[in-house]
């Protein structure tokens, strides 16, 4: 396994557990040549590998005896719960054997381990949970979108030059463009955080394509390729996103099936939702890059199926052969003075 | 006029000033038996008047030299335009002439006028907007959607009980479900401000109906009636729901009319989107109350039409008419001690 990318993958987490991650991650493994470390239960991960076909993939299996409880505090698990699967695969990029983790499992426990175990990149003072959301033309990240809820100006900064770096490798993209999420796109606009961040933003170094203030209205319309906001308002605009889409789609299919043609409306809602439903599927894209660690993390939504699992271990190997990491160290150690800055005022 | 509600309309306010404003508010007098109070240029507000049929009308012009320009910042219009129709708008609820306002102009300057002139409600700390939003069961509000973007914990409990006492009314509903905006739905999620009026929310008094977190994707369900957050939140969410709305609408639209059946793809998406256009239709409640303010205010998209003018016009009357004002005063101070307390801890 010595020249391959190595994705330590959480085996437990997630709702369906072995069953559904297992299957994933080797498709994954099989279709871009990864080299994996499904860490969990010895047992029960070989029972799973067992059922399905295993030729060409290089993987291995790394025991732990525990599983991160859903409603346990990330605290908790990072103190107690040293055999955690989630801990084992951190450990195994702090150590170097992985590139990166994926998990579908409690992502608040993802991102403590991924923090404490794994490490944060220097200058980065607290990692972000980045989406990769669909719109009308490209996807578009945003961040954070829960890792962190209440942020001072400096962060959303931080973030900016982070999702920046990832842009560049996800969208391939030369010089995508920045938004800060406001109330009004005038300079000026917004609370007291985005305000100073927006000083910040406008003397970053390295090249960032710092277009202003964004509203929540285009998000969707996909004019900027990265959406900065803190994790509280991220997590209210995903889930929002989620809710309104989904709401949105029943009301419609109500009303194509109850209309003067309901076969041929059924037939037309088929084709219509198909695209439609790309706005909602998160399973796309697989997961959420956490972004300003040692190392590739990727949390999948407790939900996943086996696709979602698969797109998210072939993207956490793109991020390892792109060197994206590197990129965002360069990104953030160029604008150390303004990290610093924004601490200095805040 | 005497026993009639009296609404005073900002005539020269929105996007196309009496040209719109005047037909739907005449129209809203006629349909309530509301007396109007027309502010704004006489000659321009005549002049329309004279376009429209006015039988069986109360109505009277009150002259207002300027308008406030949409550039200026909400003080300057305060402090310098003393002849602002939105000005001399508030002055006559202030001086006792009108019931409330209605205005469609700039919407910052409605709020420091509002604020300034027709005065807060004792023990109101900040007015907040509130936005009726389409679910798929029952309109529910959703505030602050923009008024104050940097909010304390007790700024977000005054919100809960002003929008408690306007939803009675508005939903006609004995004991609205009030939920406070966060990233989790059990008690300890969410950022500091939100943790904090969470506790001030379970010990209000008067029969507030506290039910407790709930998620953006609870907003469009109706499982709620009230959504409570600060007003940078609340913007980003009504603006995110009218951007995402649009592009699914469009992307959906393109499907149906370029599916295999395209012409009965039209006659089909036609009557589909009639629901649809429900979930964006400002017009369908023509504005957003703007609470806490000694009288009642409406601040209407700039983008009105006279259809939203009339809405607008004849919930602001029915507010007035249910007393909605004196509820609101009640509930307040019933939790006198309370917001009080949560001045003390913040």
């Amino acid at each position: 396994m010595s020249n391959a990318t190595i994705i330590a993958v959480d085996a437990m987490g997630g709702d369906f557990g072995p069953s559904v991650v297992v299957p994933g991650a080797i498709e994954a493994a099989r279709d871009k040549g990864i080299a994996l470390l499904l860490v969990g239960d010895q047992a029960k991960v070989q029972a799973e590998l067992a059922r399905i076909p295993l030729d060409g993939v290089a993987y291995d299996v790394v025991h732990a005896s525990e599983v991160a409880g859903m409603d346990e505090k990330p605290s908790d698990i990072l103190r107690r719960r040293k055999d955690a699967s989630i801990q084992v695969a951190c450990r195994l990029v702090r150590d170097g054997q992985a590139h990166g983790i994926v998990s579908a499992g409690h992502s608040g426990a993802t991102v403590a381990c991924g923090m404490f175990i794994m490490g944060r990149i220097p200058g980065v003072d607290r990692p972000a949970l980045a989406t990769i959301m669909p719109t009308e033309k490209n996807p578009i990240v945003l961040l954070d979108v829960g890792a962190n809820v209440d942020c001072k100006p400096h962060h959303l900064f931080q973030f900016g030059l982070m999702a920046d770096a990832f842009a560049r490798d996800l969208l391939s993209c030369e010089s995508p463009r920045v938004g800060l999420l406001s109330i009004g796109e005038e300079e000026g606009k917004g609370n007291t955080q985005v305000k100073e961040a927006y000083e910040l933003f406008k003397l970053a170094q390295n090249g960032i394509n710092f277009v202003g203030n964004v509203e929540g209205r285009d998000i969707f319309s996909g004019e900027v390729d990265v959406v900065v906001c803190d994790g509280f308002v991220g997590n209210v605009a995903l889930k929002l996103s989620e809710g309104l889409s989904t709401s949105l789609g029943r009301v419609l299919k109500r009303e194509l099936l109850s209309g003067l043609l309901p076969k041929i409306g059924t037939l037309l809602a088929k084709s219509a939702f198909r695209r439609f439903a790309q706005f909602v599927d998160y399973a796309e894209y697989g997961g959420a890059p956490l972004l300003g660690l040692q190392g590739i993390a990727f949390v999948c939504h407790g939900k996943s199926n086996s696709k979602a699992v698969r797109s998210a271990v072939k993207l956490a190997a793109t991020f390892v052969e792109k060197k994206t990491n590197e990129r965002l160290i360069k990104a953030i150690s160029a604008n150390e003075e303004l990290t610093r800055y924004g601490k200095a005022i805040k």
